[in-house]
């Protein structure tokens, strides 16, 4: 009685309801229950946040983190368990970076001054002044075009790019997109007309005054120059001033990169009962950027990853397929382990018959986004209603993740992204906030139990 | 060229397309547009929470909080600020709560004891023991079925109602539903068999151990006996000793309920240009439990409530019906402004033609739920589609609010109620946990930008 009510609710109406979908829509049911109730992501998390913390490739915490991961996908009774070696790249930010200014008014007839700081945080990748200090005329550019306009005034002077993340995208990522730019790109575009340093305004959403770092990309076509971050209320502040007079400022900081070094994927394994050779991959990164303790970016997403062997496992589902949960290393600043993973499939001859990743923060779990030809993605579709009763809406096209990408590119691999509410991830995304409290259980195991349901449907359906 | 984008992707397919649902279209961007850009609710929110804090019917936090709202209602530039007053229970906690406890072990040959103590938190309208300490049995019950059993074990005993809340369901409000009887009724239910006094396990979706209050209503036919929550953690702890022993728990609590006081609603109005007597109520309540700040419970409600006067007086909109938003008093524990508003609006002969509410927190906005009959549902299921570029994908039938409730008895008025993303609002409701920093800005101002989007809707076409 109990469960053709369920049914009913699930199916909507009896005329698109087939066996088959009734089979599913219980055994989905049991995933959400057995994750809600019995899931072990959230404790998982709090471990890797607080016991280990941030992990940056090249870092001791990302040595213990994979030491971590090996264990517990161990403890999951993972049919096997093994690394991937690959070489990543080590930066480090140094012990000191700082800040401070001096402003000289030219308003009214008397010049005034006035000192001031403002909290920096080095972008990855980035060099640093070895300490000394860097000190330069600061002038501000709006945006790409403005400093194409003031091409003629930058050498010699600090480029402030300050560019609103602009709150009006509903989808967060589309704002990030769009404002993310001139923190990978500005050094090497302020660079090559001669400026000395580059100072970007967080890309961020939140109310609050923390940089964000995130990667910069050096064109090696123009001098490598330090950037930094700074928050965005120091920026306006900032372009307050220039408004009314000049910025001298002074940049001191240690960031640079060192050799590569060795980093690795970690990789757990049910094997598949009737095709062991076609492997579903499943993953989220294991490095995070050095501040904050990488809980959403991307602890939620390796955790949910591994919790789908947790429920697999508690439910006694035997995959047919090979599932393989792979905490990615180096996401962050350089994607060496999703390409290692990719030359690895190639080298060993595997065949890959889905990815999935995620890599969004362990919100609410709102849709799927997917990128697959349109066979695949027909299919992909015709499980949505499934997933309606959970919360997740939508099963979009496009979609995937940085460390699957690889895989696509090679293989043509249907990869697929998981699509959590996006309204808070910026907001701590990079930045000191991202900590294991500002992550909700509920959400957390929510995003779990859809992507376990969804590669119980591609198990048992293929792509 | 831009706006023609916007609108085919807004219309999803142009043979559903009017010219009207394009304009509409375009407005609700200008207001979604204007509330995450230029939107004051989150630093309104601060003010209350920080500077007034919770604020209890009959405490003196609730006539600051009034009069806040009030200014605040003036300064946005309504064009009538009034209040409405009615009486209010005063309940207090009293300075002091307490739960110890002796354990005394009857495992094996040697009997053991163990002291320990619980944090307690009275529950709203409970009586008190005047301080002094009552000591009595500790008797476990797993639910009114479990109590029927063991209504011949209960005289002279503290109830411990252990009913955890069903983490399964999806949308927490079930659980909250199914959970919360034990707290509201169960000190009568207690009473009726001879309990001293009940303990209730707290309806908490939480992984943390702090007890949450609400109402309790006692049933006048059994003796008032005093009632309090434990944290979730403290009653599996406690259920977990009664297994192996007995516990003798002394609770002393000063909690009272003194003589009813003065509360006030605030209502600020525009004046309809075309229809002035047509009225369309938005709301929240102002009132909050005496713990945290009262921030998504339901200051979020106040704040996004007061927003829509604020967005249409920036965005030049005049509305044709009189737009009314009420600050309620006293939705926690008596619903005397709700009621009075509805006792007001039928002696001044007020003609009411939609109420909007929002008191699920300040999340995500994920859906409105409406009561009204089948043609009314039908116009406003009719705009469900406009709202689905916000993250807002259904219009359901069924929901409303309890301050609004009054009107829709009295009158059939149609009621609906923004359902936010509802997963973390059972972590913090009631509970000391619900304060501004777990309040985030995008999220409240979607939920205000939606709701004023709904106003204009109905404002413009009727209901």
């Amino acid at each position: 009685m109990r469960k053709s009510v369920i049914l009913l609710f699930l199916c909507g109406s009896f005329s698109f309801c087939t066996a088959q979908k009734q089979e599913d829509s219980i055994f989905i049911k049991k995933i959400f229950d057995q994750t809600l109730t019995q899931g072990k992501a959230y404790d998982q998390l709090r471990v890797l946040c607080k016991q280990i913390g941030n992990r940056l490739s090249g870092s001791a915490a990302i040595y213990k983190a994979e030491d971590w991961g090996f264990k517990a996908l161990e403890n999951y009774k993972s049919d096997k368990v093994f690394y991937q070696e690959c070489m990543v790249p080590r930066w480090v930010r140094g012990a000191k970076e700082s800040g401070t200014y001096k402003f000289i008014s030219n308003k009214g007839e008397t010049l005034t001054t006035a000192d001031g700081t403002v909290n920096i945080l080095s972008l990855g990748n980035s060099i640093g002044t070895n300490g000394a200090p860097l000190k330069a005329d600061l002038i501000e550019v709006k945006n790409y075009t403005d400093l194409e306009a003031k091409k003629d005034q930058v050498k010699g002077k600090i480029v402030f790019y300050n560019y609103p993340f602009d709150q009006t995208f509903i989808r967060t990522f589309n704002g990030y997109g769009d404002a993310v730019k001139y923190r990978g790109s500005g050094a090497s575009m302020a660079a090559k007309y001669g400026a000395v340093a580059a100072i970007v305004r967080s890309v961020s959403t939140a109310p609050d005054n923390h940089p964000h770092t995130g990667s910069l990309r050096y064109n090696d076509s123009f001098p490598k120059i330090p950037a930094v971050a700074i928050g965005v209320q120091d920026a306006d502040n900032v372009a307050q001033l220039l408004k009314n007079g000049k910025i001298i400022f002074t940049l001191k900081n240690e960031a640079q990169m060192l050799p590569d070094t060795i980093g690795r994927n970690v990789i757990g394994e049910i094997k598949g009962t009737e095709f062991p050779n076609q492997i579903i991959t499943i993953g989220g990164h294991l490095d995070s950027w050095d501040i904050g303790e990488g809980a959403h970016d991307d602890g939620a997403g390796c955790v949910q990853s591994m919790e789908i062997i947790q429920i697999f496992k508690s439910l006694g589902y035997q995959p047919k397929h090979t599932i393989r949960v792979v905490l990615f290393v180096n996401e962050e600043n350089g994607l060496r382990g999703g390409t290692k993973y990719a030359e690895l499939a190639e080298q060993l001859k595997e065949e890959h018959i889905a990815a999935l990743e995620s890599d969004a923060g362990g919100f609410s779990p709102r849709a799927f986004g997917g990128t697959m030809n349109t066979v695949q993605f027909a299919k992909f579709k015709s499980w949505e209603s499934l997933f309606a009763p959970y919360g997740i809406q939508e099963f979009n096209s496009g979609g995937g993740g940085a460390d699957i990408g690889p895989l696509a590119a090679k293989f043509k691999t249907p990869v697929i992204g998981l699509s959590p509410d996006s309204q808070r991830y910026f907001d701590l995304h990079h930045a000191k906030t991202d900590v294991f409290e500002a992550v909700n259980k509920r959400e957390l195991h929510l995003g779990a139990a859809a992507m376990a349901a969804l590669v119980y449907l591609i198990d048992k359906y293929g792509l």
